[in-house]
């Protein structure tokens, strides 16, 4: 029985190996918040192992940076045979700023999205079979006896065999008695074998679903044979030294050598990212054998080296929407070189397969008669509106502000981030909370929307994002003509410099949720219907845990409705993506979604700068359309 | 009308740009023999252009190093609109040495072995189709409306693209207003794109058949459009210089690092005669879609970088006899990357795909009921029997001695070798003839069994392989225990050097036919029949040319029957690999004859050893075996 110690109590308990790390809390005496009652969605559970080894499936609920962080949710973390020292943070800073409060279960990465009843199935499975030895003149060779043994189990299909794994037969059968692990994908009428290993490997098993953001790119890494997520990595996509969003990325890529820099930049991130994991994970590469990518359809042109031009030039047409199979040593992807690498399958030039695979989250993958909106706000926001009679989608620049792109101290939804403002209304003065509870180092999307709400509602901003200079405070600084706003003094931050956001970040942020905004309204208007038709809004995006709904509403980011009907999913693209690497029969409705999809070009709609025009403010130029609202 | 001149003669004659120059020739009264009345098979009217240009399809009845000094068949020929100097050699050279009197139509490699009626099908196909334009939000990419103009053709099959083909697609259906041509292999349900060029380029389309020898390789290049034969080159393996036979590669393998430097060797041979090809035919290696290898297994393995240790140890397994398709950059063969590989399919560790091949000239590969014999003679010798009810074969390791692996002044049939020696019976002087009429460099297999027999009938070596010291000759010359017979002095022979052999060489010789005769001999014992009950023989192998029937049966390498049921075909082993290479009709013919052959271990079958050891003399030790041989 191990001992396990509780920081900074000292309290500690003696445990048995495979019991719940949440139960040896309490029977200790520790007090940890577990406010979903220990199911592991509502992230209040989290502690840090400091030393020791313990089994934990935290699902993605946590950021990367706190898994690697060594954070954990107490609720899904089992106790092995180690001594334990376990780290229990303050809890006070993990209160509130949920997205909604009645949603007391929502999270990030989520596998409750996933439908309650699928069957398991990746598209490359392994399976351990037993080879016949070799005989004088039977007239088999090493393959042929390899293929019997497989059509023993498999049936009758063709087949077929990679190169690399038919350099390795001959030695491998004979390791172990003829005992080997195949690695293989089948298809109608043939199985592909693209790995073979000596004996039983078929528990070493991994698969990575990627989602490629303009701005952010994520990666998963999950345990196929329990389809359980073994950790979540994500960072900026290093093409962002190239430009901003996709336009100037597409305008870069057509000088010479520059379509070659920005594939490479991506596949640095997407390596990197991998090469973390592993090493966090300890898992072999080479024990990656599945692996889908998801992301907007120019993102995937410059991940395969595609010339993206016709994208930005009318009729706007990508080479590929759906893609064949690729290797990864085709596309460049460092897992094992044999995997096959599923691309998303996109609708047009500006919805692609990171909304495809969002939308396979939502209602609108199996739709009833009520309508549902899905909003993905990103670099590129996308809307997606449907029911059982149709779907339509359309896309608008909204900019990378909310993933901390363009913004002074903006940055994306990690460890030190500012997640959360409150503002004192008398001095102007913020508190504020940052994810993993540590110094802060500047603002992501959900602080922003918070920051930018508490000030307008306490006078601070004017709807048009201008800085108060008439009343005095020392957190309101004029420069010239511009004025900024302090959030953290240089003595508190990470990094040991103020933190602020001046009225150019404010009209970014504002920009970006105007388009938002306007898209939304333009494509209700376009199918004859207004807010007011909604039964479901998903939310999906990189905003960290938590979004507000209220301070979403307060600025005119969402439009003003029955707080019931929202739904905060997270990067739903990673999720969606997640699904499709567990079971073809996700890939398949995937593939359904995208066809059953009708694009809208919004920049063709005369009406959709007037619109964008008037929520240009806060929450709206029309102060109707938010009755809810008081300034 | 251009002007046509002849040497040595110096006639001339204006002649039509399109008509033929044996008819020109003759116009001009210059004369060249023409035995087979100008069908292209007798070989006789060979002539050199010296200047000009002129469209040729010499078929392969000429040797490789006679088509690349710019000999062709003049009935063969087309004359084009430039001015032609044309070389008409003796024809005194070129009497005799024919494989059979009777059989004035025998050449090499011989498109007339392919059967009258067949359909031109390689796997892959070039084909244009017009690809439609974009157009706003009709939401197709630009591989869906290759694909919709591609199943316009083909059907509905599905289409599944390269990533190199996709990574063009987006700027060659620009090019030329939606012209494309697009390389395509058809499989059952699905077919591959793996070319894709901008306008109308279903002209420039050829395939390589290789064949790949223990001790010699040779290539063909096709042209796919009308199936013609491009050209031919061969070389030695340059896997030599790692052992001679079979055997002693497969031990130089074992070492670190030396399978792969094997594989290089090969691929170098091979890529050196499909660059030879491509730069005197003007031709681009990505215009080569097509490829066929056929080899022994050990040659595939090592082609392949596949261990070859199992082939040599009981029970005598190898990786493969049946290979997927791989592409061209996998294998490492500079045609076109995307092209696909096809592998003769092969029977057992020791008769391989260049069996298969070779079988499928023969009558074998549309089996009656009469008995038929198929002797493959390389280093390593196969041999084939059956008719409709049986097809078995064996292999035996006869020694690279007819290739000139082995003998002192031995070389391959090429340019300058000694094809033919007649010997004056009383001073036991040589008169020979070189392939290409020049200067002697060297003796190859024919001239080797020409000049044992011619020794032997004249008296000058004894049954046992020894020369006769008792009488007096110049060109007979002892050194200690040893002797050697001058063929060449050294004031006439290309290199300035004596071109000799000795006593060594004779024992190589002797051993090599024991081998086949013994071979052929056990064999028929195994399925209880003999020499007697055979209809046709075919003798296959890499001789120039010519093989003296008679002089063959006089040294006891063919068995003494009426000369009328042998044929000689050649390098059937390319051949057939063409065969392959033109039609899938014929690949689905050779998978079923590999299907359908027995194989026999030689070296498990106690009587092998003694038939051998009484093979080793000339003829034979019972000379009743040979009652038409006098000595």
């Amino acid at each position: 029985m191990p001992l396990v110690s509780f920081q900074p109590s000292g309290k500690s308990i003696n445990a048995k190996a495979g019991s719940n790390l949440l139960e040896a809390a309490g029977a200790a005496g520790v007090e940890i918040t577990a406010s979903c009652g220990g199911k592991g969605t509502c992230g209040k559970c989290i502690v840090r192992i400091a030393s020791g080894d313990v089994e934990s499936n935290s699902l993605g609920i946590l950021t990367a940076d706190e898994l690697a962080d060594a954070y954990v949710l107490a609720c899904r973390t089992t106790i092995s045979d180690t001594p334990l020292t376990v780290e229990v943070p303050e809890q006070t800073g993990r209160k509130g700023g949920k997205f909604t409060s009645a949603a007391e279960d929502s999270g990030l990465i989520r596998q409750e999205l996933f439908p309650r009843n699928w069957q398991y199935n990746p598209l490359a499975v392994k399976w351990c079979v037993s080879v016949a030895e070799p005989e004088l003149e039977d007239g088999l060779s090493d393959l042929d006896r390899l293929t019997l043994a497989i059509q023993k189990d498999w049936g009758k299909d063709e087949i077929v065999y990679s190169f690399e794994v038919i350099r390795k037969v001959a030695d491998t059968i004979r390791e172990d008695a003829g005992n080997v692990t195949v690695t293989m994908i089948r298809e109608p009428g043939r199985s592909h074998i693209i790995g073979i290993e000596a004996g039983n490997k078929t528990e070493n098993h991994y698969g990575i679903a990627v989602d490629i953001g303009t701005t952010t790119v994520a990666v998963q890494l999950v345990y196929l044979p329990d389809g359980s997520i073994t950790g979540t990595r994500t960072d900026y996509n290093d093409q962002i030294g190239c430009g901003l969003d996709i336009i100037s990325r597409i305008n870069y890529a057509a000088k010479k050598g520059n379509l070659e820099e920005l594939r490479k930049r991506v596949l640095t991130t997407i390596n990197k990212l991998i090469a973390k994991l592993v090493s966090i994970h300890h898992v072999k590469p080479d024990d990656i054998y599945n692996a889908v990518i998801s992301g907007n359809t120019t993102m995937i042109h410059l991940l395969l080296g595609l010339n993206p031009e016709y994208i930005r030039l009318e009729p706007y047409t990508p080479t590929i929407l759906r893609a064949p199979y690729f290797t990864a040593a085709e596309v460049g992807i460092d897992i094992n070189p044999q995997s096959w690498v599923y691309l998303s399958p996109g609708v047009g030039s500006y919805v692609g397969g990171d909304i495809t695979a969002g939308v396979l989250c939502t209602d609108l993958a199996t739709p009833g008669e009520e309508l549902s909106l899905f909003i993905d706000i990103g670099t590129n926001g996308e809307i997606v509106i449907g029911n059982c009679d149709f779907i339509m989608t359309c896309a608008c620049s909204a900019g990378p502000a909310f993933e901390g792109g363009g913004i002074k101290c903006g940055m994306r939804a990690a460890l030190g981030a500012i997640e959360m403002v409150d503002i004192d209304p008398e001095t102007a003065g913020a508190r504020y909370q940052t994810i993993g509870d540590v110094k802060p180092k500047g603002i992501c999307g959900s602080g922003m929307i918070s920051l930018l709400a508490k000030l307008l509602l306490a006078g601070w901003i004017d709807p048009a994002g201008k800085l108060d200079r008439s009343r005095e405070s020392e957190f309101i600084r004029v420069e010239g003509r511009s004025a900024y706003y302090l959030i953290v003094p240089a003595d508190e931050s990470d990094t040991g410099k103020e933190i602020v956001i001046n009225e150019v970040d404010f009209e970014n942020i504002i920009r970006t949720k105007a388009a938002i905004y306007s898209a939304c309204s333009l494509i209700l208007d376009q199918v004859g219907m207004s807010f007011a038709d909604l039964s479901t809004v998903y939310i999906a995006g990189g905003f960290g845990r938590f979004l507000d709904l209220e301070m979403s509403i307060s600025i005119g980011l969402l439009p003003d409705l029955d707080r019931s009907i929202f739904k905060y999913i997270g990067n739903s693209s990673l999720t969606g993506t997640c699904m499709v690497l567990m079971s073809q029969e996700f890939r398949e409705k995937q593939l359904d979604i995208a066809s059953r999809m009708t694009y809208i070009d919004l920049s063709s709609d005369p009406g959709y700068m007037d619109k964008y025009m008037s929520a240009l403010f806060l929450p709206h130029t029309d102060s109707s359309l938010f009755p809810s609202v008081k300034i």
